[in-house]
Protein backbone atom coordinates (compact mmCIF):
# COMPACT_ATOMS: atom_id res chain seq x y z
CA UNK A 1 0.00 0.00 0.00
CA UNK A 2 1.27 3.23 -0.75
CA UNK A 3 1.69 5.84 1.61
CA UNK A 4 -0.59 8.02 0.01
CA UNK A 5 -3.67 5.31 -0.05
CA UNK A 6 -2.47 4.60 3.37
CA UNK A 7 -3.17 8.18 4.80
CA UNK A 8 -6.57 7.85 2.91
CA UNK A 9 -7.46 4.56 4.45
CA UNK A 10 -6.65 6.07 7.82
CA UNK A 11 -8.89 9.26 6.79
CA UNK A 12 -11.65 6.76 6.19
CA UNK A 13 -11.60 5.15 9.57
CA UNK A 14 -11.04 8.43 11.49
CA UNK A 15 -14.37 10.29 9.68
CA UNK A 16 -16.24 7.30 10.01
CA UNK A 17 -15.36 6.98 13.62
CA UNK A 18 -16.24 10.51 14.51
CA UNK A 19 -19.61 10.48 12.23
CA UNK A 20 -20.36 7.60 14.68
CA UNK A 21 -19.55 8.87 17.78
CA UNK A 22 -21.81 12.16 16.20
CA UNK A 23 -24.27 9.59 15.74
CA UNK A 24 -24.61 7.58 18.98
CA UNK A 25 -24.66 11.72 20.59
CA UNK A 26 -27.74 12.21 18.20
CA UNK A 27 -30.10 9.56 18.20
CA UNK A 28 -32.02 8.69 21.01
CA UNK A 29 -30.44 6.14 24.20
CA UNK A 30 -31.71 2.26 23.80
CA UNK A 31 -32.92 3.17 27.21
CA UNK A 32 -35.68 5.64 26.38
CA UNK A 33 -39.00 4.18 26.25
CA UNK A 34 -40.51 2.52 23.85
CA UNK A 35 -37.58 0.73 23.60
CA UNK A 36 -38.05 -1.49 21.10
CA UNK A 37 -37.99 1.61 18.24
CA UNK A 38 -34.75 2.94 19.78
CA UNK A 39 -33.25 -0.26 19.51
CA UNK A 40 -34.50 -0.80 16.40
CA UNK A 41 -33.18 2.55 15.07
CA UNK A 42 -29.53 1.85 16.64
CA UNK A 43 -29.38 -1.67 14.82
CA UNK A 44 -30.18 -0.47 11.25
CA UNK A 45 -27.91 2.59 11.66
CA UNK A 46 -25.06 1.43 13.25
CA UNK A 47 -24.68 -1.68 11.04
CA UNK A 48 -21.19 -1.33 9.74
CA UNK A 49 -21.83 1.18 6.89
CA UNK A 50 -19.17 2.85 4.96
CA UNK A 51 -20.36 6.25 6.28
CA UNK A 52 -19.88 7.34 2.31
CA UNK A 53 -22.35 10.25 2.61
CA UNK A 54 -20.99 11.35 5.73
CA UNK A 55 -17.48 11.26 4.60
CA UNK A 56 -18.71 13.06 1.25
CA UNK A 57 -20.53 15.55 3.08
CA UNK A 58 -17.55 16.44 5.50
CA UNK A 59 -15.01 16.30 2.78
CA UNK A 60 -17.09 18.64 0.61
CA UNK A 61 -17.06 21.08 3.80
CA UNK A 62 -13.15 20.51 4.06
CA UNK A 63 -13.07 21.44 0.35
CA UNK A 64 -14.46 25.20 0.67
CA UNK A 65 -11.95 25.78 3.23
CA UNK A 66 -14.81 25.03 6.19
CA UNK A 67 -14.42 23.64 9.49
CA UNK A 68 -15.76 19.89 9.22
CA UNK A 69 -17.44 19.83 12.95
CA UNK A 70 -20.04 22.50 11.07
CA UNK A 71 -20.94 20.04 8.50
CA UNK A 72 -21.58 16.93 11.32
CA UNK A 73 -24.97 17.34 12.04
CA UNK A 74 -25.97 17.48 8.11
CA UNK A 75 -23.39 14.41 7.30
CA UNK A 76 -25.23 12.47 10.62
CA UNK A 77 -28.43 13.83 8.91
CA UNK A 78 -27.80 12.38 5.25
CA UNK A 79 -26.43 8.73 7.33
CA UNK A 80 -29.53 8.46 9.12
CA UNK A 81 -31.99 9.56 5.89
CA UNK A 82 -29.97 7.15 3.91
CA UNK A 83 -30.70 4.07 6.59
CA UNK A 84 -34.51 4.52 6.56
CA UNK A 85 -34.54 4.16 2.84
CA UNK A 86 -32.78 1.01 3.44
CA UNK A 87 -34.80 -0.51 5.99
CA UNK A 88 -38.06 0.37 4.32
CA UNK A 89 -36.50 -0.65 0.48
CA UNK A 90 -35.72 -3.77 2.33
CA UNK A 91 -39.57 -4.81 3.66
CA UNK A 92 -41.40 -7.51 2.03
CA UNK A 93 -43.74 -5.19 0.29
CA UNK A 94 -40.72 -3.61 -1.43
CA UNK A 95 -37.67 -5.50 -2.99
CA UNK A 96 -37.95 -8.36 0.05
CA UNK A 97 -34.53 -8.73 1.38
CA UNK A 98 -33.36 -10.64 4.16
CA UNK A 99 -29.59 -9.75 4.51
CA UNK A 100 -27.99 -6.20 4.68
CA UNK A 101 -24.58 -5.56 5.41
CA UNK A 102 -23.93 -9.16 6.33
CA UNK A 103 -26.57 -9.22 9.24
CA UNK A 104 -30.50 -9.80 8.94
CA UNK A 105 -32.48 -7.07 7.95
CA UNK A 106 -34.22 -4.36 10.05
CA UNK A 107 -38.03 -6.44 9.61
CA UNK A 108 -36.32 -9.60 10.08
CA UNK A 109 -35.46 -8.89 13.60
CA UNK A 110 -38.16 -6.86 14.48
CA UNK A 111 -41.05 -7.79 12.58
CA UNK A 112 -42.25 -6.18 9.56
CA UNK A 113 -44.80 -3.44 11.39
CA UNK A 114 -41.05 -2.49 13.90
CA UNK A 115 -39.45 -1.47 10.72
CA UNK A 116 -41.63 0.39 9.25
CA UNK A 117 -42.23 2.57 12.13
CA UNK A 118 -38.15 2.27 12.59
CA UNK A 119 -37.85 3.84 8.78
CA UNK A 120 -40.20 6.70 9.79
CA UNK A 121 -38.60 7.10 12.89
CA UNK A 122 -35.34 7.34 11.48
CA UNK A 123 -36.71 9.92 8.84
CA UNK A 124 -38.35 12.26 11.12
CA UNK A 125 -35.06 12.12 13.23
CA UNK A 126 -32.72 13.12 9.94
CA UNK A 127 -34.24 16.45 10.01
CA UNK A 128 -34.59 16.75 13.54
CA UNK A 129 -30.69 16.61 13.01
CA UNK A 130 -30.63 18.56 10.46
CA UNK A 131 -32.01 21.62 12.47
CA UNK A 132 -28.93 21.52 14.21
CA UNK A 133 -27.14 23.01 11.43
CA UNK A 134 -25.80 26.45 12.13
CA UNK A 135 -27.09 28.81 10.28
CA UNK A 136 -24.74 30.90 8.12
CA UNK A 137 -24.53 34.55 6.35
CA UNK A 138 -25.62 32.67 2.83
CA UNK A 139 -27.56 29.74 3.79
CA UNK A 140 -30.90 30.01 6.24
CA UNK A 141 -32.05 26.80 8.31
CA UNK A 142 -35.03 26.39 6.22
CA UNK A 143 -32.63 26.27 3.24
CA UNK A 144 -31.20 23.36 4.68
CA UNK A 145 -34.48 21.70 5.38
CA UNK A 146 -35.39 22.50 2.05
CA UNK A 147 -32.56 21.00 0.30
CA UNK A 148 -32.97 17.42 1.96
CA UNK A 149 -36.88 17.35 1.65
CA UNK A 150 -36.61 17.75 -1.83
CA UNK A 151 -33.61 15.89 -2.73
CA UNK A 152 -35.51 12.61 -0.52
CA UNK A 153 -39.04 13.09 -1.61
CA UNK A 154 -41.67 12.34 -3.91
CA UNK A 155 -39.49 13.69 -6.91
CA UNK A 156 -36.00 12.13 -6.05
CA UNK A 157 -35.17 9.43 -3.65
CA UNK A 158 -38.96 8.03 -2.76
CA UNK A 159 -39.83 8.89 -6.76
CA UNK A 160 -36.82 6.88 -7.43
CA UNK A 161 -38.13 4.02 -6.06
CA UNK A 162 -41.49 4.15 -7.22
CA UNK A 163 -40.24 3.75 -10.69
CA UNK A 164 -37.97 0.93 -9.37
CA UNK A 165 -41.27 -0.66 -8.09
CA UNK A 166 -43.37 0.41 -11.40
CA UNK A 167 -40.30 -1.35 -13.32
CA UNK A 168 -40.05 -5.03 -12.06
CA UNK A 169 -40.59 -7.37 -14.80
CA UNK A 170 -40.51 -4.75 -17.40
CA UNK A 171 -38.09 -3.85 -20.05
CA UNK A 172 -36.39 -0.71 -19.20
CA UNK A 173 -33.99 1.25 -21.75
CA UNK A 174 -31.01 2.88 -20.74
CA UNK A 175 -32.68 6.40 -20.20
CA UNK A 176 -35.17 5.02 -17.64
CA UNK A 177 -32.55 3.28 -15.66
CA UNK A 178 -30.34 6.51 -15.97
CA UNK A 179 -33.37 8.60 -14.39
CA UNK A 180 -33.69 5.92 -11.67
CA UNK A 181 -30.66 5.48 -10.48
CA UNK A 182 -29.88 9.70 -10.85
CA UNK A 183 -33.20 9.70 -7.99
CA UNK A 184 -32.38 6.88 -6.39
CA UNK A 185 -28.23 7.83 -5.83
CA UNK A 186 -26.97 10.58 -7.35
CA UNK A 187 -29.30 13.05 -6.00
CA UNK A 188 -28.86 11.93 -2.41
CA UNK A 189 -24.90 11.89 -2.52
CA UNK A 190 -25.18 15.39 -4.63
CA UNK A 191 -27.29 16.78 -1.53
CA UNK A 192 -24.86 15.11 1.20
CA UNK A 193 -22.02 17.37 -0.34
CA UNK A 194 -23.94 20.19 -1.06
CA UNK A 195 -25.20 20.21 2.54
CA UNK A 196 -21.68 19.76 4.04
CA UNK A 197 -20.61 22.91 1.75
CA UNK A 198 -23.37 24.64 3.05
CA UNK A 199 -22.98 24.02 6.52
CA UNK A 200 -19.18 26.58 5.80
CA UNK A 201 -21.17 28.79 3.87
CA UNK A 202 -19.63 28.00 0.25
CA UNK A 203 -20.24 30.32 -2.48
CA UNK A 204 -22.86 29.43 -4.90
CA UNK A 205 -19.67 28.80 -7.80
CA UNK A 206 -18.37 26.27 -5.38
CA UNK A 207 -21.97 24.94 -4.92
CA UNK A 208 -22.62 24.44 -8.40
CA UNK A 209 -19.31 22.59 -8.55
CA UNK A 210 -20.06 19.78 -6.30
CA UNK A 211 -23.71 19.64 -7.92
CA UNK A 212 -21.79 18.84 -10.82
CA UNK A 213 -19.21 16.27 -9.07
CA UNK A 214 -22.10 14.40 -7.05
CA UNK A 215 -24.53 13.97 -10.17
CA UNK A 216 -21.52 12.23 -12.20
CA UNK A 217 -19.96 10.26 -9.05
CA UNK A 218 -24.10 9.35 -7.92
CA UNK A 219 -24.67 7.86 -11.02
CA UNK A 220 -21.55 6.27 -11.45
CA UNK A 221 -21.55 4.74 -7.69
CA UNK A 222 -24.99 3.22 -8.72
CA UNK A 223 -23.52 1.77 -12.49
CA UNK A 224 -20.59 0.36 -10.47
CA UNK A 225 -23.59 -1.20 -7.72
CA UNK A 226 -25.07 -2.92 -10.31
CA UNK A 227 -21.87 -4.48 -11.79
CA UNK A 228 -21.15 -6.11 -8.31
CA UNK A 229 -24.21 -7.22 -8.24
CA UNK A 230 -24.16 -9.48 -11.12
CA UNK A 231 -19.88 -10.37 -10.49
CA UNK A 232 -19.66 -10.95 -6.15
CA UNK A 233 -20.69 -13.38 -4.38
CA UNK A 234 -23.05 -12.72 -1.50
CA UNK A 235 -19.99 -13.31 1.09
CA UNK A 236 -18.19 -10.61 -0.47
CA UNK A 237 -21.38 -8.22 -0.50
CA UNK A 238 -22.91 -8.99 2.41
CA UNK A 239 -26.15 -8.65 0.81
CA UNK A 240 -27.98 -11.08 -1.42
CA UNK A 241 -26.11 -11.15 -4.77
CA UNK A 242 -27.55 -11.67 -7.87
CA UNK A 243 -31.01 -10.49 -6.56
CA UNK A 244 -31.76 -7.68 -9.26
CA UNK A 245 -31.35 -10.28 -11.78
CA UNK A 246 -33.13 -12.56 -9.81
CA UNK A 247 -36.66 -10.53 -9.67
CA UNK A 248 -36.01 -9.05 -13.03
CA UNK A 249 -35.18 -6.19 -12.32
CA UNK A 250 -33.05 -3.76 -14.75
CA UNK A 251 -29.46 -3.24 -14.25
CA UNK A 252 -26.81 -1.43 -16.17
CA UNK A 253 -24.71 -4.19 -17.20
CA UNK A 254 -27.81 -5.94 -18.47
CA UNK A 255 -28.89 -2.74 -20.64
CA UNK A 256 -25.30 -1.73 -21.89
CA UNK A 257 -23.35 -5.06 -21.06
CA UNK A 258 -20.62 -5.19 -18.54
CA UNK A 259 -17.53 -3.73 -20.58
CA UNK A 260 -19.65 -0.65 -21.83
CA UNK A 261 -20.76 -0.52 -18.09
CA UNK A 262 -16.96 -0.06 -16.54
CA UNK A 263 -16.33 2.63 -19.33
CA UNK A 264 -19.36 4.87 -18.64
CA UNK A 265 -18.58 4.37 -14.96
CA UNK A 266 -14.57 5.28 -15.63
CA UNK A 267 -15.64 8.11 -17.91
CA UNK A 268 -18.24 9.29 -15.31
CA UNK A 269 -15.81 9.54 -12.49
CA UNK A 270 -13.42 11.79 -14.76
CA UNK A 271 -16.09 14.11 -15.32
CA UNK A 272 -16.81 14.11 -11.87
CA UNK A 273 -12.73 14.80 -11.06
CA UNK A 274 -13.15 17.82 -13.62
CA UNK A 275 -15.49 19.38 -11.87
CA UNK A 276 -13.21 19.60 -8.78
CA UNK A 277 -10.81 21.62 -10.30
CA UNK A 278 -12.08 24.93 -8.40
CA UNK A 279 -11.12 23.31 -5.63
CA UNK A 280 -7.68 22.79 -6.50
CA UNK A 281 -5.75 20.94 -3.68
CA UNK A 282 -8.32 21.41 -0.70
CA UNK A 283 -10.24 18.92 -3.03
CA UNK A 284 -7.59 15.97 -2.46
CA UNK A 285 -10.20 13.99 -0.13
CA UNK A 286 -13.08 14.39 -2.70
CA UNK A 287 -10.85 13.07 -5.56
CA UNK A 288 -9.14 10.26 -3.65
CA UNK A 289 -13.13 9.19 -2.51
CA UNK A 290 -14.26 8.64 -6.26
CA UNK A 291 -11.26 6.98 -6.77
CA UNK A 292 -11.91 4.80 -4.36
CA UNK A 293 -15.67 4.31 -5.16
CA UNK A 294 -14.91 3.69 -8.88
CA UNK A 295 -12.24 0.86 -7.47
CA UNK A 296 -14.17 -0.70 -4.70
CA UNK A 297 -15.14 -4.30 -5.12
CA UNK A 298 -17.47 -4.82 -1.93
CA UNK B 1 -79.27 25.95 15.33
CA UNK B 2 -78.30 28.74 17.19
CA UNK B 3 -76.77 32.11 15.64
CA UNK B 4 -73.38 30.99 17.25
CA UNK B 5 -73.15 27.25 16.23
CA UNK B 6 -74.08 28.50 12.68
CA UNK B 7 -71.54 31.37 13.01
CA UNK B 8 -68.93 28.41 14.13
CA UNK B 9 -70.18 25.70 11.36
CA UNK B 10 -69.47 28.85 8.82
CA UNK B 11 -66.19 29.03 10.47
CA UNK B 12 -64.95 25.29 10.52
CA UNK B 13 -65.74 25.28 6.58
CA UNK B 14 -64.66 28.07 5.41
CA UNK B 15 -61.51 27.77 7.44
CA UNK B 16 -61.41 24.02 5.92
CA UNK B 17 -61.75 25.36 2.60
CA UNK B 18 -58.72 27.79 3.06
CA UNK B 19 -56.62 24.82 4.24
CA UNK B 20 -57.40 22.70 1.40
CA UNK B 21 -56.72 25.29 -1.03
CA UNK B 22 -53.49 26.09 0.79
CA UNK B 23 -53.10 21.68 0.44
CA UNK B 24 -53.82 21.81 -3.38
CA UNK B 25 -50.29 24.54 -3.74
CA UNK B 26 -48.11 23.23 -1.52
CA UNK B 27 -48.23 19.05 -2.61
CA UNK B 28 -47.14 18.23 -5.79
CA UNK B 29 -48.92 18.16 -8.70
CA UNK B 30 -50.55 14.41 -10.49
CA UNK B 31 -48.79 15.14 -13.38
CA UNK B 32 -45.46 15.10 -11.77
CA UNK B 33 -43.73 12.04 -12.60
CA UNK B 34 -43.94 9.64 -11.22
CA UNK B 35 -47.32 10.18 -11.33
CA UNK B 36 -48.82 7.15 -9.09
CA UNK B 37 -46.86 8.70 -6.33
CA UNK B 38 -48.09 11.84 -6.28
CA UNK B 39 -52.09 10.44 -6.89
CA UNK B 40 -51.23 7.98 -3.68
CA UNK B 41 -50.61 11.52 -1.83
CA UNK B 42 -53.25 13.12 -3.01
CA UNK B 43 -55.82 10.74 -2.70
CA UNK B 44 -54.71 10.11 0.99
CA UNK B 45 -54.72 13.81 1.84
CA UNK B 46 -57.78 15.07 -0.26
CA UNK B 47 -60.29 12.16 1.68
CA UNK B 48 -62.50 14.28 2.99
CA UNK B 49 -60.73 14.47 6.32
CA UNK B 50 -61.94 17.21 8.89
CA UNK B 51 -59.02 19.21 8.81
CA UNK B 52 -59.10 19.46 12.68
CA UNK B 53 -55.09 19.76 13.77
CA UNK B 54 -54.78 23.24 10.47
CA UNK B 55 -58.08 24.73 12.50
CA UNK B 56 -56.63 24.33 15.40
CA UNK B 57 -52.96 25.59 14.40
CA UNK B 58 -55.01 28.54 12.66
CA UNK B 59 -56.89 28.86 15.56
CA UNK B 60 -54.29 29.13 17.75
CA UNK B 61 -52.71 32.30 15.76
CA UNK B 62 -55.73 34.30 15.99
CA UNK B 63 -56.11 33.73 20.03
CA UNK B 64 -52.45 35.26 19.83
CA UNK B 65 -53.68 37.71 17.82
CA UNK B 66 -51.80 37.18 14.75
CA UNK B 67 -53.16 36.46 11.14
CA UNK B 68 -53.82 33.74 10.24
CA UNK B 69 -52.29 33.06 6.89
CA UNK B 70 -48.54 33.00 8.42
CA UNK B 71 -50.18 30.12 10.13
CA UNK B 72 -50.87 28.40 6.86
CA UNK B 73 -47.52 26.84 5.92
CA UNK B 74 -47.80 25.20 9.48
CA UNK B 75 -51.70 24.28 9.61
CA UNK B 76 -51.30 22.28 6.64
CA UNK B 77 -47.98 20.38 7.74
CA UNK B 78 -49.13 18.99 10.72
CA UNK B 79 -52.71 18.28 8.43
CA UNK B 80 -49.67 16.08 6.13
CA UNK B 81 -47.76 14.32 8.54
CA UNK B 82 -51.18 13.63 10.40
CA UNK B 83 -52.28 11.66 6.77
CA UNK B 84 -49.06 9.82 6.39
CA UNK B 85 -49.33 8.06 10.20
CA UNK B 86 -52.99 7.14 9.15
CA UNK B 87 -51.57 6.08 5.80
CA UNK B 88 -49.00 3.68 7.66
CA UNK B 89 -51.14 2.83 10.67
CA UNK B 90 -53.64 0.98 8.12
CA UNK B 91 -51.25 -0.98 6.83
CA UNK B 92 -51.60 -4.74 6.80
CA UNK B 93 -48.74 -4.72 9.14
CA UNK B 94 -49.53 -2.87 11.27
CA UNK B 95 -53.59 -1.49 12.16
CA UNK B 96 -54.59 -3.46 9.24
CA UNK B 97 -57.29 -1.13 8.02
CA UNK B 98 -59.73 -1.42 4.48
CA UNK B 99 -61.52 1.17 5.38
CA UNK B 100 -60.98 5.44 5.84
CA UNK B 101 -63.14 7.95 6.14
CA UNK B 102 -65.26 5.60 4.53
CA UNK B 103 -63.44 5.08 1.36
CA UNK B 104 -60.87 2.11 0.46
CA UNK B 105 -57.14 2.88 2.66
CA UNK B 106 -54.12 3.60 0.67
CA UNK B 107 -52.58 0.42 0.48
CA UNK B 108 -55.80 -1.14 -0.57
CA UNK B 109 -55.80 1.42 -3.77
CA UNK B 110 -52.28 1.31 -4.22
CA UNK B 111 -50.73 -1.91 -2.91
CA UNK B 112 -48.49 -2.29 0.26
CA UNK B 113 -45.33 -1.17 -0.92
CA UNK B 114 -47.02 2.17 -2.43
CA UNK B 115 -48.46 2.92 0.28
CA UNK B 116 -45.51 2.49 2.37
CA UNK B 117 -43.52 5.14 -0.17
CA UNK B 118 -46.69 7.41 0.27
CA UNK B 119 -46.50 7.64 3.88
CA UNK B 120 -42.88 8.54 3.08
CA UNK B 121 -43.33 10.84 0.51
CA UNK B 122 -46.10 12.78 2.58
CA UNK B 123 -44.17 12.97 5.66
CA UNK B 124 -40.99 14.59 3.98
CA UNK B 125 -43.08 17.13 2.74
CA UNK B 126 -44.69 17.81 5.71
CA UNK B 127 -41.11 18.94 6.67
CA UNK B 128 -40.78 21.04 3.13
CA UNK B 129 -43.78 22.95 3.69
CA UNK B 130 -43.06 23.80 7.30
CA UNK B 131 -40.07 24.95 6.04
CA UNK B 132 -41.61 27.42 4.40
CA UNK B 133 -43.28 28.92 7.58
CA UNK B 134 -41.22 32.62 8.30
CA UNK B 135 -39.02 32.83 10.84
CA UNK B 136 -40.49 35.39 13.75
CA UNK B 137 -38.15 37.51 16.22
CA UNK B 138 -39.08 34.81 19.21
CA UNK B 139 -39.00 31.60 17.22
CA UNK B 140 -36.22 30.76 14.22
CA UNK B 141 -36.91 28.08 11.42
CA UNK B 142 -35.18 25.76 12.90
CA UNK B 143 -37.51 25.99 16.16
CA UNK B 144 -40.27 24.86 14.24
CA UNK B 145 -38.57 22.04 12.69
CA UNK B 146 -37.36 20.20 15.72
CA UNK B 147 -41.05 20.98 17.37
CA UNK B 148 -42.57 18.62 14.80
CA UNK B 149 -39.41 16.27 14.57
CA UNK B 150 -39.90 15.52 18.15
CA UNK B 151 -43.79 15.46 18.54
CA UNK B 152 -43.73 12.91 15.48
CA UNK B 153 -41.04 11.07 16.35
CA UNK B 154 -39.89 8.04 18.32
CA UNK B 155 -40.52 9.66 21.72
CA UNK B 156 -43.79 10.88 20.62
CA UNK B 157 -46.34 9.75 17.70
CA UNK B 158 -44.36 7.03 16.37
CA UNK B 159 -43.34 5.90 20.33
CA UNK B 160 -46.93 5.46 20.58
CA UNK B 161 -48.02 3.54 17.65
CA UNK B 162 -45.12 1.56 19.06
CA UNK B 163 -46.47 0.81 22.47
CA UNK B 164 -49.69 0.45 20.61
CA UNK B 165 -48.55 -2.39 18.45
CA UNK B 166 -46.95 -3.78 21.50
CA UNK B 167 -49.91 -3.82 23.67
CA UNK B 168 -52.08 -5.56 21.28
CA UNK B 169 -53.67 -8.81 22.94
CA UNK B 170 -51.96 -7.46 26.12
CA UNK B 171 -53.75 -6.30 29.59
CA UNK B 172 -53.04 -2.47 29.78
CA UNK B 173 -53.89 -0.44 32.73
CA UNK B 174 -55.50 2.98 32.81
CA UNK B 175 -51.99 4.84 32.87
CA UNK B 176 -50.41 2.76 30.23
CA UNK B 177 -53.68 3.82 27.67
CA UNK B 178 -52.85 7.33 28.91
CA UNK B 179 -49.56 7.24 28.00
CA UNK B 180 -50.50 5.72 24.57
CA UNK B 181 -53.51 8.36 23.71
CA UNK B 182 -50.80 11.22 24.85
CA UNK B 183 -48.32 10.04 22.64
CA UNK B 184 -50.43 8.99 19.47
CA UNK B 185 -52.91 11.81 19.52
CA UNK B 186 -52.52 14.48 22.06
CA UNK B 187 -48.89 15.18 21.30
CA UNK B 188 -49.78 16.19 17.91
CA UNK B 189 -52.90 18.21 18.11
CA UNK B 190 -50.35 20.29 21.01
CA UNK B 191 -48.04 20.75 19.08
CA UNK B 192 -50.67 21.94 15.77
CA UNK B 193 -51.50 25.13 18.24
CA UNK B 194 -47.73 25.36 19.24
CA UNK B 195 -46.55 25.97 15.86
CA UNK B 196 -49.58 28.58 14.75
CA UNK B 197 -48.65 30.10 17.43
CA UNK B 198 -44.69 30.15 17.46
CA UNK B 199 -45.67 31.34 13.81
CA UNK B 200 -47.62 35.03 14.62
CA UNK B 201 -44.14 35.05 17.51
CA UNK B 202 -46.90 33.95 20.28
CA UNK B 203 -45.31 35.16 24.05
CA UNK B 204 -43.95 31.70 26.06
CA UNK B 205 -47.08 32.29 28.19
CA UNK B 206 -49.09 32.01 25.75
CA UNK B 207 -47.71 29.05 24.28
CA UNK B 208 -47.37 27.80 27.82
CA UNK B 209 -51.47 28.17 27.85
CA UNK B 210 -52.18 26.83 24.60
CA UNK B 211 -49.97 23.77 25.57
CA UNK B 212 -52.15 22.94 28.72
CA UNK B 213 -55.00 23.69 26.57
CA UNK B 214 -53.62 20.87 23.63
CA UNK B 215 -52.65 18.04 26.17
CA UNK B 216 -56.30 18.07 27.64
CA UNK B 217 -57.84 18.58 24.84
CA UNK B 218 -56.12 15.61 23.19
CA UNK B 219 -56.53 13.88 25.75
CA UNK B 220 -60.12 13.70 25.93
CA UNK B 221 -60.10 13.89 21.79
CA UNK B 222 -59.16 10.70 22.01
CA UNK B 223 -61.30 9.18 24.82
CA UNK B 224 -64.17 10.23 23.20
CA UNK B 225 -62.86 8.39 19.84
CA UNK B 226 -62.35 4.98 21.85
CA UNK B 227 -66.53 5.93 22.72
CA UNK B 228 -67.41 6.39 19.18
CA UNK B 229 -65.22 3.25 18.45
CA UNK B 230 -67.96 1.00 20.99
CA UNK B 231 -70.94 2.67 20.66
CA UNK B 232 -71.22 3.77 16.93
CA UNK B 233 -72.01 1.92 13.67
CA UNK B 234 -69.04 1.32 10.85
CA UNK B 235 -71.37 3.75 8.57
CA UNK B 236 -71.67 6.60 10.64
CA UNK B 237 -67.65 6.60 11.12
CA UNK B 238 -66.55 6.11 7.55
CA UNK B 239 -64.23 3.59 9.41
CA UNK B 240 -64.34 0.15 10.43
CA UNK B 241 -66.57 0.17 13.98
CA UNK B 242 -65.48 -1.84 17.09
CA UNK B 243 -61.86 -2.71 15.20
CA UNK B 244 -60.16 -1.97 18.67
CA UNK B 245 -62.51 -4.47 20.68
CA UNK B 246 -62.10 -6.84 17.69
CA UNK B 247 -58.47 -6.96 18.01
CA UNK B 248 -58.42 -6.74 21.68
CA UNK B 249 -57.22 -3.43 21.87
CA UNK B 250 -57.34 -1.62 25.06
CA UNK B 251 -59.68 1.18 24.96
CA UNK B 252 -60.92 3.59 27.69
CA UNK B 253 -64.63 2.48 27.98
CA UNK B 254 -63.07 -0.97 28.20
CA UNK B 255 -60.86 -0.01 31.21
CA UNK B 256 -62.59 2.36 32.99
CA UNK B 257 -66.17 2.24 31.33
CA UNK B 258 -68.67 3.74 29.02
CA UNK B 259 -70.06 6.71 31.86
CA UNK B 260 -66.81 7.38 33.42
CA UNK B 261 -64.69 7.65 30.06
CA UNK B 262 -67.55 10.36 29.33
CA UNK B 263 -67.00 11.97 32.83
CA UNK B 264 -63.35 12.20 32.06
CA UNK B 265 -63.70 13.50 28.59
CA UNK B 266 -65.60 16.45 30.15
CA UNK B 267 -63.64 17.05 33.18
CA UNK B 268 -60.59 17.44 30.58
CA UNK B 269 -62.77 19.56 28.26
CA UNK B 270 -62.99 22.02 31.28
CA UNK B 271 -59.41 21.31 32.28
CA UNK B 272 -58.96 22.57 28.51
CA UNK B 273 -60.94 25.72 28.52
CA UNK B 274 -59.71 26.91 31.60
CA UNK B 275 -56.26 27.42 30.35
CA UNK B 276 -57.68 29.79 27.22
CA UNK B 277 -58.52 32.35 30.43
CA UNK B 278 -55.47 34.28 29.06
CA UNK B 279 -56.70 34.91 25.45
CA UNK B 280 -60.11 36.48 26.76
CA UNK B 281 -62.74 37.10 23.93
CA UNK B 282 -59.64 35.90 20.90
CA UNK B 283 -60.37 32.14 21.96
CA UNK B 284 -63.20 32.10 21.20
CA UNK B 285 -62.98 29.49 17.97
CA UNK B 286 -60.90 27.35 20.17
CA UNK B 287 -63.35 27.48 23.15
CA UNK B 288 -66.07 26.58 20.22
CA UNK B 289 -63.70 23.85 19.16
CA UNK B 290 -63.46 22.21 22.63
CA UNK B 291 -67.53 22.17 22.70
CA UNK B 292 -67.18 20.79 18.75
CA UNK B 293 -64.77 17.62 19.75
CA UNK B 294 -66.63 16.95 22.66
CA UNK B 295 -70.24 16.85 21.42
CA UNK B 296 -69.29 14.80 17.84
CA UNK B 297 -70.29 11.32 17.54
CA UNK B 298 -69.11 10.93 14.06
Amino acid sequence: MSSASADFTKYLTTMAGRVDKALHRFLPAEKIAPQTIHKAMRYSVFAGGKRLRPILCIAAAEACGGDAERAMPAACAVEVLHTYSLVHDDLPCMDDDDLRRGRPTCHKVFGDGMAVLCGDALLTEAFYILAETQATPRYRSDVFIKELALTSGSRHLIGGQVMDLEGEGKSLNKAQLVLIHKAKTAALLTTSLRLGAMAVNATPAKLAALTTFGQALGLAFQIIDDILDVTQSTEVLGKTAGKDANVDKATYPAIVGLEKSRKEAAALTKKAMDALTVFGKKAGHLHQLADFLLARNY
